[in-house]
C-alpha cells in the first residue's frame, strides 16, 4: 500500500478514534446522571471509571465493523458503549485488592482506591447490569431478534465461557509455567472474547447468521492477540507515564507472557503476522473496511 | 377461608416449593458442569453457592405466577433460574469482607471463605452473566420480543436502579438513622425489585403490556416487604440453626430495620396487612392464583 494511503488511513483512524472517545464519554455522562439520593456515591464511582480514559478500542471496533454493513453509526455506538460498560466493570473488579491490587488505572486512582472496595464491587456489578439494559432497550435496534442475540452473545463473551473464565485461568496460572498454547487460550478468553464480540455485534446488527460471521470473528481474534502481545511488549519495556499504569508488573509477578515465552523480537514478529492475517480476513471488502485495516495496523504500532 | 382449604393450600405450597428447589438444583448442576481445565475452581465456587440451599422464593414466585396465564412450567422454571442466578451472585458479593463480611450462608461457608475472595468476585460475576445468557437463549421463549423484554426488565431490577442501587443505599445507611420511608425505599430496591421482577417475568412471558402488569407487581411489592419484615423479625428474635446464618446482626450493626423502628408487634401487624393487600391484588383470579395466595401467607408464617 502506498505511503500516502497509509498516512490518510492513519489520520482517519485518529479522527474516528477521537470521535468515538468523545461519544462514549458523553453517552456515559448521560446514562450516569446524579440520582439525588444515597446512591449518588455509586454513580460517582461509575462515572470515575467509565468517563475519560482508555483507548475505547471495543466501541471503535464495533463502529468500524458497522461500516462494512452501512449500519447506523449511532446504534453501533450504543452497542459499543454496552461492550465498554462490560470492559470497565471487569477493570474495576480486576483492580480489587483480592485480584490485581492496582492503584492506578487509565492515569487515575482505581475505583476502590478513590471510593472504597464495596463501592468498587457494586460499581462493577452496576455497569455489568447496565450493559444488558442498553442492549435490550428498543433504542438499540428495532428488531427484537437482534437485541436478544446481541444479549446472548455478549453474555457468553463476558461470562465463565469468556472473559470471567479467562480471569480465572489467569488466577490459576500464578506460580505455574504456562506454555504458548495455554497462554493463547487464556488470552482468547480473558480479552479475546470481548474483542471478538465487538466485531461480531456488527454482524448481528446486520442479521448475518452465525456461520457467515466466521471471517469477521477471525479478524477480531487475530487483532485481539496482536493487541495482547503489544500490551506485553509495553509492559516489558514500556513507559509508565504513557501507559497510565505501572509497567513491568508481569515480570515482577513471575507471570508467563508472550514476551517471556517468545522473547521480544519473536513476539513482535508474531504480532505482525497476526495483523497481516487479520487484514486478509477482510478479503473482498473495499474502502468500507479501511478503518478496520487501520485499527489492525495500529494494534502493533502504538506505545500505550 | 375454611381451615381445610388453608391446609390443602399449605401442603400444595410445600410440595411445589420442594419440586422447585429440586428443579433449580438440577438446572444449576447441568449448567455448571466441570470444564476439565483451569476454570474448574470457578465452576466449583458457583456450584457451591447455587446448588442446595435457600428457599428459592424467586423461582417459586415465577412458577406460581406463570400458573395465572397457563405458561409452560418448564419455561417458567428456566426464567426462575435466571433470577436465582442474579440472587445468588448478589449474595456472594454481599458476603465479601468489604461488604457484610459473612462466614455462613444457607448453612454453609460463604464462597470467599470456602474458595477465596477472587473466586467469590469472579463466581458472582459469572453467575451475573449466565443469568442473561439463560434469558436470551431461544429455549426460554420462541418470541424474541419476550426474551428481549425479559432481559431489559431483569437488567433494570438488578442494576443501579434496582438491587445494586439498594445495596449502595444500605452501605450509605451505616451509622445513620433511617426513617420508615427511607427503609421502605431501600428495601424496595435492595430486595423488592428482584421479587417484583419474579412475578412480572410471568406477565412478560404472557405478553402483557407494561400497564396491565400493575396489579401483579403490586402483589409482588407487598409480599417483598412482608418477607423483609419477617426476615427482620427472625433476625431480631430468631433461631440461628433454623436461619442457617447468624441472627441479631442488624441490631449489632446498629442498623435501622422495620422492627427497630416499629417494634416487633407493630412490624408483625404491618406484615399481616401487606399480605392481605397482596392477596387483594390477585382480585378476580380463581384457583390458578391459589399458589400465589399460599406464598403470600407463608411470607409471615415461617421461621426462617
Amino acid at each position: 500500500m502506498p505511503t500516502e494511503t497509509i498516512d490518510r488511513l492513519g489520520s482517519e483512524l485518529e479522527a474516528e478514534a477521537a470521535r468515538v472517545c468523545a461519544e462514549v464519554d458523553s453517552f456515559f455522562a448521560r446514562l450516569l446522571t446524579p440520582t439525588g439520593d444515597s446512591r449518588e456515591r455509586l454513580y460517582e464511582a461509575m462515572r470515575h471509571a467509565a468517563i475519560g480514559g482508555g483507548k475505547r478500542l471495543r466501541p471503535l471496533l464495533t463502529v468500524a465493523a458497522s461500516r462494512l454493513f452501512a449500519i447506523d453509526p449511532a446504534r453501533a455506538l450504543r452497542v459499543g458503549c454496552a461492550i465498554e460498560a462490560i470492559h470497565v466493570y471487569s477493570l474495576i473488579h480486576d483492580d480489587l485488592p483480592c485480584m490485581d491490587d492496582a492503584e492506578l488505572r487509565r492515569g487515575k486512582l482505581t475505583v476502590h482506591k478513590a471510593f472504597g472496595e464495596a463501592e468498587a464491587v457494586l460499581g462493577g456489578d452496576s455497569l455489568h447490569a447496565l450493559a444488558f439494559e442498553i442492549l435490550a432497550h428498543p433504542a438499540t435496534h428495532e428488531d427484537p431478534w437482534v437485541r436478544s442475540d446481541l444479549v446472548l452473545e455478549l453474555a457468553r463473551a463476558a461470562g465463565p465461557s469468556g472473559m470471567a473464565g479467562g480471569q480465572m485461568m489467569d488466577l490459576a496460572a500464578e506460580g505455574r509455567q504456562l506454555d504458548i498454547s495455554a497462554i493463547t487460550r487464556l488470552q482468547q478468553l480473558k480479552t479475546g472474547a470481548l474483542i471478538e464480540y465487538s466485531v461480531e455485534a456488527a454482524c448481528i446488527m446486520n442479521k448475518l447468521p452465525a456461520e457467515a460471521r466466521t471471517p469477521y470473528r477471525g479478524y477480531a481474534r487475530n487483532i485481539g492477540l496482536a493487541f495482547q502481545i503489544a500490551d506485553d511488549l509495553i509492559d516489558h519495556s514500556g513507559d509508565e507515564a504513557a501507559a497510565g499504569k505501572p509497567t513491568g508488573r508481569d515480570a515482577h509477578a513471575g507471570k508467563a507472557t508472550f514476551v517471556s515465552l517468545l522473547g521480544a523480537d519473536r513476539a513482535r514478529q508474531q504480532a505482525g503476522l497476526l495483523v497481516t492475517q487479520a487484514i486478509e480476513h477482510l478479503g473482498d471488502h473495499g474502502p468500507e473496511a479501511d478503518l478496520l485495516r487501520a485499527i489492525a495496523r495500529f494494534a502493533i504500532e502504538r506505545d500505550r
